[in-house]
């Protein structure tokens, strides 16, 4: 065979850790998987009774998804003030997939946040891109910012690149905040200025802790270029079911991205698994019984989160207030010179090693997310603390306290250890 | 947004036909779909038990897929006498998918038949790559000519391109005919002496009417350097459900590429349906009811198909023996004076568009399969014949004449009508 041409990218930094863990946990030992943000949860009964009531379904389909999954789409983000045509919904398998054919249909370069979910860049050098990393404003993640974002543009078409897009995450992974209605405006604003297609994953649009004040999306503002994308893997745990489903503008340009994305998901995926495609149906109407699922998994993820804030926050990590999602983002910036004398820990990398090598602790460096290895960020999700068994979780999905629970209690104190030994001013 | 770069890639051919078909019968027209090769046949009761059993499992599981499911397909490959190790498995959502990923972790540019099924070259486009275009050996369908595939790859290579792989379908779509064990040698010789990988769609491997001539795989022959993909889709029409295999090469460089399409999978996909992964490791396991179904599969494949191909060859067509799938890849040649003469077809695509817009019969040109628009041929599929409920298509997997069923015994009359309306030497 040739020689290997230089890998064009690395593993999933979320996949390779739940992976790494599994492993050693397999082996015997006691580990703690806070790195992934896979969601811990069991399928829902009326779900797990559609699937198997779908499971005759063979047929591949339309390319785009069922016209119920599109309609029940369109009629999920009408119902968040950002309705749209069912004939400019997309289905995939996945919103991963759906965001990488998204880049390969608008083509050119693209512009990502730092920081910013593990697989944007990645999936940008995957489709010939270039990623054009910008920061996001202090305390918000998940738009970069404007100003930023134009002078990088710019810059950068001046340099003979061709940045076409911009990725925003809405409520933003890996921090657990929401970028501030004045940013998303500005944002807007700043894409239709540089006409560059805003890529809104808002694949977390339903964990925003306060109901009351939803996430607002960059549709709203510049809907004649913004594509959402979402599904059902954070908000019913459905990660493994493999359904997505993207939201293209209204419009001629609207129009002609959706003819593009749509050849290319039938030269590479065909279609979503139709049995699936089903019960995302079914889900995106949003009955009672999801919406109610749905919100004891939003209190949960709060409660969690909160508790595992309050170890870091104690031991002099600073963090900005997380509303939500079921990640945390902690800074050890306060704790530079101690964490380098103390343990030899310099970055985010040292941070993650050493919580998990003396604690057990899997959780991710913030180089994973674009940032540099100096950076003494890590990323913390708590999706998967709230039980081993189904009956675990569906007990900690139903508790008026989460924290009460013997297992849960257990694994955030394990973490509120870990933290204490890593912010500890003498050496062990 | 930015003025829409020039399209990637058109819709894939195959799904693009049927959807019009679709629409046309919506319509109220009667129309025949023998345009895609979707396999019109229900999902086997043992497969939609285990499916519906399989509905609460809903976390992503390792990138490669479960090793219950890699076992299983290592176990399928080595009673067809390519054993691999399960850790060289590989499972997408569908082999349609794992194709892709494997041009993008190979890289370069990739030598792609003619003609060949619709989306290899679409896809070498999409991973930035040049699709090279060899012709396979006179009635051999699916591997590119030995001799032409060594100074084609010799005289990109001199022109400063970076051909890697070679990709070839064994049984062949869309001709319905198998290489040669010759041919495949040869070919195994010709990519080991120019350091390709040999990429080997064998997704029609179980519908080779002699179960004693199976095809022959090239990593008999090229193991080291050979990658075989494979699936449900066409064996037990599970099309819809959406899961792929493919086998790495052994030994180091194979171990490289697999490393390198994990990766990539990680980033775009993640893993493929769970549930379906479940039923997938089944039925890979060829448990006596599997066999059964793809036996009768079989069985009904070669029926339709010789009998359409006898209105083929009864007008005049020339067919090499259909030996495999249920495809056929008529060339009308001989005709092509009277053709031209008579209606004013001069290719394949007036061929396909006289039996559509004639005769309601949906084929594909020649030119859909990478054949010059001129090429009198046409691809016809008999996979959708066999019923339009599932009580005609069991009922056609039972019998021991399908053709003496009147659905199906119209359908191939109605082909024949429309193959003779087209041959006719006078005037309408």
């Amino acid at each position: 065979m040739p020689p290997p041409p230089p890998a064009p990218v690395a593993m999933s930094a979320t996949l390779a850790a739940d992976e790494a863990l599994a492993r050693r946990r397999l082996a015997g030992e006691r580990v703690l998987s806070m790195a992934s943000g896979e969601i811990g949860l069991p399928v829902p009964p009326a779900l797990r009774e559609r699937l198997a009531a779908a499971a005759d379904e063979n047929a591949y389909g339309p390319v785009p998804g069922s016209p119920a999954l599109r309609e029940a789409a369109a009629g999920y983000w009408a119902r968040r003030g950002i309705g749209v045509d069912p004939g400019r919904v997309v289905a995939g398998p996945g919103s991963k997939s759906l965001l990488f054919a998204l880049l390969l249909a608008i083509g050119g370069d693209v512009v990502v946040p730092v920081p910013s979910w593990v697989s944007y860049a990645a999936q940008a050098r995957l489709a010939g891109a270039d990623p054009l990393p910008v920061r996001t404003p202090p305390g918000e993640g998940g738009v970069p910012d404007p100003e930023l974002l134009r002078e990088a543009v710019l810059t950068a078409r001046a340099a003979g690149r061709d940045p076409r897009a911009v990725v925003v995450t809405v409520p933003d992974n890996p921090t657990g905040t929401i970028a501030s209605p004045g940013t998303v405006r500005r944002l807007a604003a700043v894409a239709r200025e540089l006409d560059l297609v805003v890529v809104s994953d808002e694949i977390y649009g339903d964990l925003v802790y306060d109901t009351g004040a939803p996430a607002e999306s960059p549709a709203l503002h510049a809907p004649e270029r913004t594509v959402v994308t979402t599904g059902l893997t954070k908000n019913l745990a459905l990660g493994g079911w493999r359904t997505g489903v993207a939201r293209l503008p209204d419009g001629e340009p609207g129009r002609e991205l959706h003819a593009r994305l749509v050849s290319v998901a039938s030269q590479i995926w065909s279609s979503p698994p139709a049995p699936v495609q089903t019960v995302a149906a079914y889900a995106f109407g949003e009955p009672p019984e999801v919406t109610e699922r749905i919100a004891a998994s939003r209190r949960l993820h709060e409660a969690v989160v909160r508790a595992v804030a309050g170890h870091f926050t104690a031991a002099g990590a600073r963090l900005a207030p997380v509303r939500a999602t079921c990640y945390l983002y902690p800074d050890f910036v306060p704790l530079r010179e101690q964490l380098s004398r103390v343990h030899g820990v310099r970055g985010g990398d040292d941070v993650a090693r050493f919580l998990s090598e003396r604690h057990g602790v899997g959780v991710l460096p913030a180089s994973a997310f674009g940032e540099p290895a100096e950076a003494l960020r890590i990323r913390v999700a708590t999706s998967r603390l709230y039980g081993d068994t189904d009956e675990q979780r569906l007990a900690a999905l139903a508790a008026p306290d989460p924290l009460a629970l013997p297992w849960i209690r257990d694994s955030v104190a394990w973490v509120g250890e870990a933290v204490a030994s890593l912010a500890t001013t003498t050496a062990p």
